[in-house]
């Protein structure tokens, strides 16, 4: 922590035609976030100031240059104002573009950089638009990658954590095939560690790890496929020598159902769909009637690096973008996150 | 229907050392069961006489050798009776015996030639124990196999059912690399259709089918993985062209979430677990103080035979067979869902 005062969060505002400006709005608008820590939005002046009209939310506007300009009032926003190429004044909700997604890049960038420098405490990141920021010339595949390339950072891993589930993931954005090949038993100790000092991090004493298997009913005793028995069964006796609370490899139909149920503390998913499914059936909640995500609950976590990031685990949503109806739940439960993790530093 | 009166429905018990004879008494126990249809245990009356006296419901039995022998009145359990190789007096709770197994087979085949021969009009699986069966010597990796080939069905499709999800897989018993290599245009088409007609059959009209992707983001347009574009979109754009509603690929971890919300009436699952994973979570509901399911909810349904088939969507649950705690809930809903298809008939 900077100081013995409460944790500066540098929170990033996401792709100005989603809905990250409107749930940041919100989230700051919220006098208990001021009680708990010291907030800086990464942005755009003119991207929040328009947002603010259309939902009706009137907060005052401080652009600032550096953290140390920071007034941390309730009912004044700072915002590190980033410019926006071409000015904010025709702004179009939902519209992929160049120029929204270097304003976005941007931000998070700034943000690493000053968690590095530790002129922040944590970094919370707001939704971006994957081909707006590749249109704008930046080749990531998201946050994750971004945030392991600017802190040069090689072991780390996407944890999505809700109030009943923990999964961490093995792999990520690569090809079903190709996340199979990635099933070894050095990355997966490499995720099992990372998962136990961050349960140990928010709270859990002496945590109990399920860890899934690869293949249906975790290949029942090599029926269909070998990665539990060369792979995934050696990495968690390993762990266990280690004095680890592991157990798995565990049927992956099974794990996440009895996680949810408290059985776990947390999980370790072999391949991104895996441990996103059960997250996001647990955590969405559609409204069928309306036609759109009621809520939304759920924070996205890169472990393994240097500085603090959590982060909103739901999209840009463009086509509820400027509507006013967006929900901040999950931003604040990702700020709620980040300050667990300050605490623990 | 075999006639004008209530359909027959031919109940398995499952495997004698689990939770299945307990659950099926619990199920014959319900006055509405008998007020909807006219149900016969396929099992052996030592082992109903023994798990009665554990769990404390006395019905009578009538133990019988063909259907026409059956009474069909609450408070008698119609048993056809198979022999326990050896007896039943020495039963052991959650031994793996290869006895056992041969006596839950024997009961679930004699179930398929008696709707063969159009003595029942449906028939309901209760759990079997795989190692038990295959000790027995016969070979197979579960019940939908078994009524593949003692039905000669070559196109057959598992569906998951409960009141908010039904999900139909492209593969389910291989290892997951082998599922990746069976996602094709042909197969997804074949699923599909079955689904279609599924729904329809359980009341649906003008189903809303959404397929799933393979890989993580149903690709992100060929970022990872090709399998969407060369099988899964050419399938989906052919159903349409025939008339079916049909969406997709959708992304993995949205396509559960949307239809547990309601926005799909029915999911196609491209693999077991992808499936699997989303059903036991949404289903499944774990007592962490006990350390036991408090439920578990699900209905497993093999689409495509000539015969109705429904099951129970659990294991033998070895752990607490014996005990008199396990609910019969699934079974119950198993046994519904087979009357909707033989209504549909």
């Amino acid at each position: 922590m900077t100081n013995n005062s409460k944790p500066i969060l540098a929170v990033t505002m996401g792709d100005p035609a989603g809905i990250g400006p409107e749930i940041a709005v919100k989230a700051f608008a919220e006098k208990q976030v001021y009680e708990q820590c010291r907030p800086i939005l990464m942005g755009n002046a003119e991207v929040l100031r328009q947002i603010m009209e259309v939902i009706g939310i009137r907060l005052a506007l401080n652009a600032i240059t550096s953290v140390d300009q920071a007034r941390f009032e309730w009912g004044t926003i700072d915002v590190l104002d980033h410019e926006l190429e071409g000015g904010a004044s025709a702004l179009r909700w939902g519209e992929v573009n160049a120029r929204y997604g270097d304003l976005a890049f941007r931000c998070v960038v700034s943000a690493i950089r000053l968690a590095l420098e530790g002129k922040v405490d944590a970094t919370v990141t707001g939704p971006i638009h994957k081909a707006a920021i590749n249109a704008a010339g930046h080749h990531f595949s998201g946050h994750t990658e971004i945030y392991a390339h600017y802190t040069d950072t090689r072991k780390y891993g996407m944890l999505l954590a809700d109030e009943h589930l923990k999964v961490i993931h093995v792999s990520t954005h690569v090809s079903l095939r190709q996340a199979i090949d990635l099933v070894k038993k050095p990355r997966i100790m490499e995720v099992v560690r990372l998962m136990d000092t961050a349960l140990r991090q928010m709270g859990v004493e002496n945590p109990l790890i399920g860890v899934a298997g690869l293949n249906p009913h975790a290949g029942d005793n090599g029926l269909f496929g070998s990665e539990e028995a060369e792979e995934i069964a050696p990495a968690v006796e390993a762990l266990r020598a280690e004095g680890l609370k592991v157990e798995g490899p565990v049927p992956p139909d099974a794990l996440y159902a009895l996680a949810n149920g408290g059985r776990y503390d947390g999980c370790v998913a072999m391949y991104h769909d895996q441990g996103h499914i059960p997250f996001k059936v647990v955590g969405f909640d559609w409204d069928k009637d309306k036609g759109t995500m009621k809520s939304v609950k759920g924070v996205n976590i890169t472990l393994g690096l240097p500085i603090i990031r959590t982060s909103v685990d739901h999209g840009t949503a463009f086509e509820v973008a400027g509507k006013g109806i967006a929900s901040a739940d999950a931003l604040l439960l990702a700020m709620d996150y980040a300050l667990r993790f300050c605490k623990a530093k």
